[in-house]
């Protein structure tokens, strides 16, 4: 069995996106409130596997967990894109004229934006978490209140859907990473694991003209592809920007050669890991 | 007199942001609720100039604000930097002992976790803004609550200051765009403005290895510098990518020219706004 960590409760978009990668595999769920603490379980516990969203195609990359991962000393050993689907709920006896309130974490209704403006008779109350606010509602018997939140988390809580599909843009999805303590990320992986052919790396530059364009340069002579690139000035060195780079290859030998390639031009360059291409739901 | 419109609501970081850009000024500042109805009063009256966070240090970048950007066909006419200090605030009567809860933005909460981490008493709830927060306990006369938001709402609102600058990270800054109707820009610019030194553009390219290294070789070529690079999938649209880059000049002249030349290479490209590098308060 294996031990995952998840930001969030049962039911939650982190628990759906770790039951679909470690599809047929038993899991054990570690509930935490913060990322902070999926990463100290992961730190406490060598075995546990920690599972964390890295960025939405809606509310874009949540650098803070690009730094807690680029600080934890855990490695990247997977990567699962899931299709963010948002259904609103109620308790089981109750129906749309009984609801005067809705609860869901502030993304999330940020996310359903044009249906919360078709119900304008809704006050629209913000939650620390999509699966809780309909547990809490199920729970505690809160009458005329509804939630947002994932279908999953609306069976799990005994809740009824009234609309599935709710979100503005269908185009939303939210990309996870698997992260390991490094000493059992080979073990951990799995066997019949793909061989990986992505890598995501963090490096530091001086603020000069060209020196991103050098970079890239190199990796591209080495055939190696851009799937993400984020720029993230650092504060209090003016002059220097970090970046976060996921790349994608075909060849590992000449992914290494180009990283060692490039390793000279750049400054603390980090490999935070190296995985097969996401599994996704899309 | 200036008309701004900002999201959120007197005392926040965007009116505080407005204030500091225009300095000396007098403004007519427009509370709206969301950065949507920002975008809305600009279309609706173009002597109204726009106001909407782009970016913060901890939190990332407003992916979301850029896309509103992108369709709204606004132009940029200048950004400013503020440095984001949150203080715990409560009404003028009460004292730490007294207070059990506090309220304010999830962002505002998440970054004051060290401080909120060491009074574990306080019960921590989500609201819609940070000033907001402050505005409602103050007029409602809630007792027992406590408030995180700037200094400048807790003076507008009567609040009192038990401690300020609790933020774990000091280097919290917020970059904020200023935006108008391209029609009206040059106008509200206003005179004695500097020179643009600065644009922002977007652009897509094919997922093929290397396309996005010849786009920064060329503006390499050009002596045009990168100040922030961001690329976003386009989801339904598998092989290309969209890019949001900032880039910083000395020749506005051979800055055409390098737009010029990078423009075959890219497909809908789209200046979002010419403009001077930032004032700040940092």
């Amino acid at each position: 069995m294996k031990k995952i960590a998840i930001q969030g409760t049962t039911g939650s978009y982190h628990d759906i996106a770790a039951h679909n990668y470690f599809e047929g595999e038993e899991l054990e769920i570690i509930c935490c409130p913060t990322f902070e603490e999926v990463f100290a379980s992961v730190r406490k516990d060598s075995r546990t596997i920690g599972m964390l969203a890295i960025e939405n195609t809606i509310a874009g990359s949540l650098l803070y967990n690009n730094e807690l991962l680029r600080q934890s000393g855990t490695q990247i050993i997977g990567e699962y894109k899931l299709r963010i689907s948002h259904s609103f709920v109620c308790l089981p006896d109750e129906d749309w004229e009984d609801l005067t309130e809705v609860n869901s974490h502030p993304i999330a209704l940020m996310q359903c934006r044009e249906f919360l403006n078709r119900h304008p008779q809704l006050k629209v109350v913000e939650s620390e978490d999509t699966a809780r606010s309909a547990e809490i509602i199920s729970r505690e018997n809160l009458k005329g209140r509804a939630a947002i939140c994932s279908k999953v988390a609306a069976e799990r809580y005994g809740m009824k859907v009234l609309q599935e599909g709710i979100e503005t843009n269908k185009h939303n999805f939210t990309r996870f990473l698997v992260v390991a303590d490094p000493w059992q990320a080979d073990e951990l992986r799995g066997h019949g694991t793909p061989k990986p052919d992505k890598a995501s790396i963090v490096f530091m530059l001086p603020h000069t003209e060209g020196s991103l364009s050098q970079v890239l340069s190199i990796l591209s002579f080495y055939n190696i592809n851009l799937t993400k690139i984020q720029s993230l000035p650092i504060i209090g060195r003016e002059w220097e920007y970090q970046f976060y780079v996921d790349i994608a290859f075909g060849d590992y030998l000449r992914y290494k050669q180009a990283i060692a390639a490039i390793t000279p031009l750049t400054k603390e360059l980090k490999i935070l890991g190296e995985y097969a291409e996401g599994k996704s739901n899309i």
